[in-house]
């Protein structure tokens, strides 16, 4: 009885450590991905991310991990590419203008603004993936250091970044922009446009998601339950963390669309917007019911899928993968901005 | 020791059989799906499809209770629609004509060209997704009843869908055409479309592509290892013995592009093609590696992923996530129809 007990015990510890760890033994589910993500998955070369234990006493040294990471791919960004990073400011608020060597011909006329990753509570404007876009595509971008939880709470981020994109516009009447984000990024920025939308307000000419937190409800999603423990980056049980209890207001309604954008009724002018994520990605699902909201209300949209892709792997400058996902979001933006 | 061997056995038993049934347990998951896509799951009441079991003994069964099922199909689309089927021939090929009540204005000048599915042993041309086609965008279709396993192997049926594919050309030369397809009928359309190309013969105008099985080594697809048991219609082992045992001949090299046209070099006029599929569907990744592909070889392309959606979803008249998927494809058809 005692054995059985045992054995039960263990039988259960295999089971839930299968659960929570990243499922990367069938090497049928990676044989036709790229070598370099192959290698990312089997090595975690690339996953220098911290691992974060998101509550209050953490959030300083997690926070410090992410800089530091941060602080090392900026280096690696201008080893690969030339380019001027600037601090400026926008309505009294941290912004970072990244400007390439030379703007792109017939890009002239497009700004970029950017809102980074990092779960609402970490990274800072210096990201990669506005980086790789700006050298990629050839045009400024300017990245918001927008206020992190939990120092600050929703919806603080999300009216900085309406009040930055309210200057752009009046700095930049005749300019086109485009905005982009990843992750957390994402929330902030359909939150702000939904936000901007019903004040009349201009909207941007095209719009990129890197594989967005659209919804902040931390159930009800397909990819939830086969893609925790799966995805090398975003977790089920630290999202939540994060996302529940500090970045959230106690009370929070968590399907209200301003705060789950996945939500919202999507009409008029809201602009094309691309979403790409990947079949390892803790979100797709997130990205796939946005997509057919978007349609469904007429909005122009495509989606991007990428094989074995997790959570942010669109922010790897070498993994074709990610080259091919910037790429399609390039493409995009050429059909969309009429170069 | 005893109690010991015997709840192991019992927990591999729990393992194996959880890692083999659909998972329908946890209601986070299908919460937002529409409640007639969770009752499917739920009851499965439209699972009425044959659990094939694809031994050269059961397949007379097998296709006997499939056609009975779509002959349950065929009155039930007679009483959501008014069209016409017409036996037919070309090519000394038996073809079945769908043609709606009333041509859809600006469609005078379409065609459509059919390859139903059934894993390649069973099903008919009166296929409900064709069908739908037809009523819904207001079309004729031509329906091939092609050759089936396992008493013609890879690759009869798509010899003959290739001599219907050129006699149509033949005798329509100033039609648009579209070619349509699911599951099986995809391999075969797309292999087709490939022999076709290498012939120089004219390329359809737009190809739809919904669950295409484009890949028939049933390995290296990410999808594999988080939907078999997931996916309410396909399943890994069923459909390895279907493929491998039953519609290729022995010896076949998997990884030909004309046998598993995922992996083709898709290039020049290949026609603009729209893929679709779910995240239940064992074969989601066959589609995202091939949109990729796709792209790669600069042919228009979009993938539509159903949030829950299994093999084939996309067949049911009523279920809201694939009337949206089936409008997406009209609306991908008038885009590159000139409609």
């Amino acid at each position: 009885m005692k054995n059985f007990a045992i054995s039960l015990i263990i039988a259960l510890a295999v089971l839930s450590s299968c659960a929570h760890r990243v499922n990367i033994s069938d090497p049928g589910q990676i044989v036709n991905m790229s070598q370099e993500a192959q290698d990312s998955l089997r090595t975690f070369k690339y996953y220098r991310f911290p691992l974060i234990s998101p509550n209050d006493k953490q959030k300083i040294m997690a926070r410090e991990r992410w800089n530091a990471y941060e602080k090392w791919m900026l280096e690696d960004m201008h080893n690969r590419h030339e380019f001027t990073t600037c601090d400026t400011s926008i309505a009294q608020l941290k912004v970072v203008l990244i400007k390439p060597k030379t703007i792109q011909p017939g890009k002239e006329n497009l700004i970029g603004f950017h809102l980074h990753g990092g779960g609402f509570l970490m990274g800072t404007p210096y990201e990669r993936v506005a980086m790789l876009m700006v050298n990629e595509y050839g045009y400024p971008i300017y990245s918001l250091d927008y206020s992190l939880a939990p120092e600050v709470k929703y919806p603080v981020a999300i009216l900085e970044s309406l009040e930055v994109y309210k200057e752009l516009l009046r700095q930049f009447p005749d300019k086109k922009i485009v905005t982009t984000s990843i992750s957390a990024g994402g929330q902030i920025l359909q939150s702000m446009l939904l936000r901007a939308q019903a004040q009349n307000l201009k909207m941007p000419d095209a719009n990129v998601l890197y594989t967005p937190a659209l919804d902040l409800n931390l159930t009800g999603n397909d990819s939830y339950s086969f893609n925790d423990g799966r995805d090398v980056i975003a977790m089920k049980n630290s999202a939540s963390k994060m996302f529940k209890n500090l970045y959230l207001p106690e009370g929070t309604d968590l399907n209200d669309p301003l705060v789950s954008p996945v939500f919202a009724d999507y009409k008029g002018d809201f602009p094309p917007t691309i979403l790409s994520t990947g079949t390892r990605d803790l979100f797709l699902s997130i990205s796939v019911r946005t997509f057919w909201n978007l349609k469904e209300g007429g909005i122009t949209t495509e989606l991007l899928v990428g094989e074995g892709g997790w959570h942010a792997y669109q922010y790897y400058p070498e993994i074709p993968e990610a080259i091919a996902a910037r790429k399609a979001a390039y493409e995009f933006l050429d059909r969309h901005l009429g170069n």
